[in-house]
């Protein structure tokens, strides 16, 4: 028996629960969990079935493209393990916890390797037995640094890349390799405090609550559809300094569960938004 | 067209998803939201689905009940407001809150009386038009205050019974008399702090958050099915005066969202738990 | 005996805490409860000091003024409960959350009177017996209907004016009637979503989370000082509609900490900032 | 110029503020941040003050101990690092989370020694260069382990010892080397769910929020002053191994933030409670 997750998304219509419950039943799939959403302002259907069974993949998905109407997607997952790039900066704390997540079992994904602009954290990804590519933008055009990323990256093939505080911006060209594929940390509770310098925002507006967002990354600049968010409260002792060092558990946080809910396939996009099932 | 709420929970099978938007489908009633849960642990299936249609509810349900396993409980409610005695001793804050989102349409239900064992509220209560009980305890037995209580509230008919702070310990005999329709607001994060005083044993024990429980009452004090539940920070500058204070906002919060739940028909309770769909 | 607040900010400099608590030793003034906050961004000094016994005012203030460096403010605050006016539309939660609130003791402050632009709220008013006043703005410009507004509210002489979901903005030259004195509640977690319809902006922007914000108003639309702000969770299944009715109880409760905070004298303002000690 | 914190706590009386800042001024030493707080049930005054200066501790204290009443404890504590045994049986993540905290500065400890009575995480231990000691129960008692505990922990004179999951109760004689020494995180909201398990037993009461708890070990299980807690939401979707993979997450910043509170110096204890300034 295998287990495999199918992800079914379209135009809302009558009866669609009942037709791909049909179809699975008909196929002896059993349902372990299901999940299902309708967006009344969009009029779409997303549904997440996770079964159990003898999978024939192809009758199963021809029954489906039978059953569903025009405009549907469908996904039919395996349980193999995402292959995850990782690019950082200088601060460990995002990357450390998604290591040691790995390493307890908490993230169920492999880290094929850790890309950094700079040094900083080549320790830290060797003492995880993880390589470590040190790619400098130093002296480079950002297109030219982008190309020597993509380099090192493309050949691992990677399902997702996590910006783990990677702290440069990313061109539309380098985006559009991997689309809805990289997930990136905000330091800020968005859409407040878009851009650089969050924190030092946060404590010139003089707010008592800060936060972080993970997302996906698009073209533009921190727009991209939301995953998950949190924020810690703050109040008048923080100056942006305390700010960014208290905000390091609630990134770290955000990310890996922003991680592990799209690495375990839970997340739909749809309109620049995420629907999580 | 109508709109009602299905809700079925029964053993757990496959294909019953697929059985009951079936019959729905056949019907011709939509699905305008639907949610299920498997609890592996009991192997008991749960579902709760919004339709929307022409019903022949006596035919909807026998086909249902042909489809469904032995032990299955289903329940087709229309969208009839919920009729709900409050019973309440002294404190304003539940009260006040309850009254004030049935004003503006938070809470759909109808508030058919107040019932206290203290005279304090009863102005409250006729600020907003609603009839005061002053049910004093003084002098009686349990037995004699709960047949006067029960002689005051059984006439409204309530679908639920709403203990706003009700201080006094109610019997099995009274309690028997609405099976998993009362309502209890706990002031503390149960089960910590059962019993009297949770506040006081909170400060005593120096704990840094402060919660409150709203529940099912059972005949075990303060041990029924849990409906909802959140918490405060507190520090060392609150005594136990002080958190009854500031516990008086998350008290109100969660007995009013636990009402609106389970008078949306979204709770189901299994097992001395609730399962909210 | 009498019990005093006493208010000092100051620019920072060694031996201030020493210097103010001589005085009151002099003065044999108990200290009951003291806070202080050095901002080491803007160099100053904030300190909060509640005090007990018997007070020469005139002669303790004049000892305070010798002690204190250039560009000191100081207050010393009795006892006496805070006069405040309301403004409100349509909406009743903000508003009848505060009115419980006086009610049983949570806030200490007197209510001279609600004043609404819609006449839908002069019921609840009533009910609590508060004089509500009727300024529609109907025909009106904004300067004729800030004069008929002022000419209700100005007689009162409130200490405070607060905005409980009033949905018109103010012009410069009311709010400069009362610099630091209107309490605003913003139905978002700013300064995310600054200005109409923030619950509609969040839900296109697709966030997970929503929150309120209460602020000082000054001439800048929702830019003023932060008093208090807090949040809750929302996901996929909230559309605007539903984030504004889960916002309300955020609203409310984000609004009366504020009310409360400012009204106890808590909450110092400097350089657009809050220091709430 | 050095820098040093100044912890007392003493019988609450008039001027105490008073006396103490007057010393610090005399001594010519800038008080840098400054926060007392009075117990008025335990009529206990406790205050931290962060000075700068040229110290000569031995007339400070001595001005001090003239100036205080009987029955105070006042301490002058240098900006060096606290020295730390950590102690651990199995799951990495509270173990991994400090390690990574001390790497990249969040935490000012040094990690002097790693003790487990597993070997599973002293691969783990190695990756950050810290001694692991396999102390393993197998065949002992009680007291032999912990004989062979003291053995290995003594010698590096730790300030503070921290079980990071350590799933053995100490007895009262392993304790009282440790006087308000050691830290633990249980992994619930104390006092809900003391002793083995809390995670199913969280389970099995159906609760809507589980949380974690960080407290110095006294000899009363999970009875101790407790230093910090902090919970996070979960709902019928979670058995019990959910809800202890959900729990790392707070479980780890719960106790690393107790770690970082107790070493710089920001916890009082007394009357089995914290004060936190």
């Amino acid at each position: 028996m295998e287990k495999k997750t199918l992800l079914t998304d379209c135009p809302d219509a009558m009866g669609l629960i009942s037709k791909i419950t049909n179809i699975c039943y008909k196929h002896q799939l059993n349902i372990i969990h299901n999940r299902e959403f309708v967006d009344n302002t969009y009029n779409r259907f997303f549904m997440r079935t996770e079964l159990e069974g003898y999978f024939n993949d192809k009758t199963f998905l021809l029954d489906l493209d039978h059953a569903l109407p025009t405009g549907s997607r469908r996904h039919l997952i395996g349980p193999e393990r995402k292959r995850v790039v990782i690019m950082v900066t200088k601060e460990a704390h995002c990357l450390g916890d998604i290591l040691v997540k790995v390493l307890d079992g908490t993230l169920n994904i492999d880290i094929a390797a850790i890309v950094g602009n700079y040094d900083d954290l080549s320790d830290l990804s060797e003492k995880f037995g993880v390589p470590y590519h040190f790619v400098s933008h130093d002296g480079l055009t950002r297109e030219e640094h982008e190309e020597a990323l993509l380099a090192v990256i493309e050949p691992y093939q990677p399902h997702y890349v996590v910006l783990a505080k990677y702290m440069r911006i990313l061109s539309p060209s380098f985006v559009s390799k991997f689309p809805n594929k990289i997930i990136n940390i905000h330091h800020s509770f968005l859409p407040a405090f878009i851009g650089a310098k969050p924190y030092q925002q946060a404590y010139e507006r003089g707010v008592k609550i800060i936060g972080a967002t993970a997302h996906f990354v698009t073209n533009d600049l921190d727009e991209g559809p939301i995953i998950t968010q949190n924020v810690i409260p703050v109040d008048h002792n923080f100056n942006a300094a305390d700010m960014a060092k208290a905000g390091r558990d609630v990134e770290k946080s955000v990310l890996s569960k922003a991680l592990g809910l799209v690495t375990d396939d839970k997340v739909f996009v749809y309109a620049n938004r995420t629907v999580v099932l």
